[in-house]
């Protein structure tokens, strides 16, 4: 198979895995009466979507599933700048495929409202009622370490087999964190995906959703190289 | 010890694990009063069952514990079809013996009304009543993705020691998303066992938790042959 | 230092870790109010009190931490019967520790009830209020899977490093089936302390407490020396 | 790079990473109406830090991010002496530093209040009330075990990769047990940075969570020196 078409199906499928794990955990069992996951399960579910994928897609495309990560490597020298559209739109086109199957599942329920569909946002739609900056700090904040995790667990001088456990539940722990603040991005395919079926004016603000990690995933990346860079 | 009796055994008793372990935290755990452990244990419960029996009986029978897997496998070409019958009939009898044992403990309980025992259901029988299109792609989807990860994580060109621990929380991970659509199936062993004792019709909707798994997985087989192999 | 006091010190201290993490996190966390961490916390609070101490003691003492766990091994050949008396006694001694300086803390909040104090118990005193028969299947069945996970995860074909995670996170997954059949024992070192100073009758029903884990440990290290044994 | 530099900024960013992931999952996310993370999932946010921070940051500076644990790390000959003071400095500005971010972010809720703000506490700012007796035990028992598993994951004995998710996961279960006591501590770094935020009195009773974990560290230390030691 061609090399390309190899990378581009890993980060679809792991990009498809994040979106409909992670927001499927959410839209279908966090809420549900008495026994549902809530936040903590929501966010092992996050989690476990990039540990599982890392280790099985991993050795084919480098597990990035999300364009602030793919950016984020690139401007740290892991991933060459000239495969970055390719992998960003495999990831945003896996982030909309999970979506639209999570929509087919989610409406077989009698009386399902579609709301937030776990999408992300500030004010008035962060779950949490979080004003725009300290969603803006958030979101930069969690993924400029995100990436320092990312670009420490894979280096040379690292454990290299842990990586995947360690990046997977550096996700769960961000979310942990953030999932009242931001509903939690730190990946704008996943914040793409569901964006499109709320029913919320959640697509008006995918813009920060993507502004925000991708600056936060410079940001770490450039703190790295410049201190912590065993080159 | 002939090598046969050995995997069965090996199939037997992870098959056991998995649905007495993990039908056996639904059962008994998930709505103790106050502090059950929802539907959160549960799913941890089923990933640990298979984590633990992947690094226990793994090494003897490459660790199934599900007939769908085995399907997949050998479409894979990672099992031989002339193994399928045994391994299978293994699985079945070991989680008919969990559920029988389960059955005995549970019933030790004075007022313990038996209900659906942990089986699987769609419409009046899926625990938040998704109907059976809705439990079918979900079954389908999810199954197909648990064999890309299998498939993924055992490559030669894997972190092989990690496989056990992304396979066993990615089953995880599947119960975190789908518990509320079909009680998670994505193995028809399992689907059997509490089956054959619940006091609902879950007896009448078995055949969704063979088709729906064994399909998935021969998906998920089939597009890791086609695009993602190291072959 | 001697080998024997560094054995004996390394149990004493793991089954006093396994105690005082596991029955601390009940007695102290489990039923705080509107944030407790309720039986799945607990049941994680056991299992990481063994993961931990496996791969900080475990290269000392082989960490049983469970007498039990040491009959188990000695019956499956892989720890000498002569050792058997120094390790129950340094286990014991160490849970009997645990509950004592976890009593200390405990009766510092005010109004603090002894109560059950984490013992294990059936009927009255069983948490679901599980009969005697219920308990001993249960208390049996566990552990013996949970010498068949020991003795599969630390046999020379398993991935050794990983035998802490699977035996750790083992001990959680019994948890997460069998609190509220018997508050979940498995290990009668850790059914002594508690039920020294627990307030309810904990005492007169330590006997199962000994007897079934024992019985479970042998049956368990029997089946896999004559069906799974990879000597 | 400077080494020392490179050392510092480790264990800022580690200590920040610390404070901000385990106190933020407590201020923004525990208590979150219906489907909070509760303390159990503070309890994961917390040994997630140092899971990650081992996995990313541990091959640049060891991965302390507690001044304890580098003082236990002295005593048992792990640590120069000469390096502790950058090391505790840097470690505390990253905790104030998370402090001051998350203050940020918590304060762009509408009606937020600040009250203890995950600062640590005896008497009335223990979250269950607990004694300065009790508080004072339960820290230097759990710093004192924390150091033991730190010294004995990291020997030459041990299987090293390990170490980083046996470390991480034993500051969860600490927490497990000890949040309702002191809202746990074992970190004077962790508990300075909320301190100096709090609208509580927790900066007067700041002193016992330096001196509890440090004489706890220096016990468990030395209990490891004398008896488990693998020179």
């Amino acid at each position: 198979m061609d090399s390309n078409i190899k990378k581009w199906t890993a980060e679809f499928l792991g990009t498809f895995w994040l979106t409909f794990g992670g927001c499927g955990s959410a839209v279908l069992a966090a809420a549900f009466p008495q026994v549902g996951i809530g936040l903590l399960g929501v966010s092992l579910a996050f989690g476990l979507t990039v540990l599982t994928g890392a280790y099985a897609f991993g050795p084919i495309s480098g597990g990035h599933f999300n364009p602030a990560v793919s950016v984020g490597l690139a401007v740290g020298g892991r991933f060459r700048w000239a495969e970055l559209p390719g992998y960003v739109i495999a990831q945003v086109l896996g982030a909309i495929a999970a979506a639209g199957v999570l929509y087919l599942i989610a409406t077989g329920k009698p009386g399902f409202e579609v709301g937030g569909f776990a999408s992300n946002g500030f004010g008035e739609l962060s779950p949490g009622k979080y004003g725009m900056t300290a969603v803006l700090i958030a979101e930069v904040v969690l993924t400029a370490v995100f990436l320092l995790v990312i670009l420490g667990s894979t280096a040379k001088r690292a454990q290299g087999g842990f990586a995947g456990l360690s990046i997977g539940l550096c996700l769960t722990l961000i979310h942990l964190v953030s999932i009242p603040v931001s509903n939690t991005s730190v990946n704008p395919a996943r914040s793409t995906g569901p964006a499109l079926f709320a029913s919320t004016a959640a697509i008006d603000q995918l813009w920060l959703f993507w502004v925000a990690p991708i600056v936060g995933a410079v940001l770490g990346a450039l703190i790295y190289q410049a201190v912590l860079s065993d080159d």
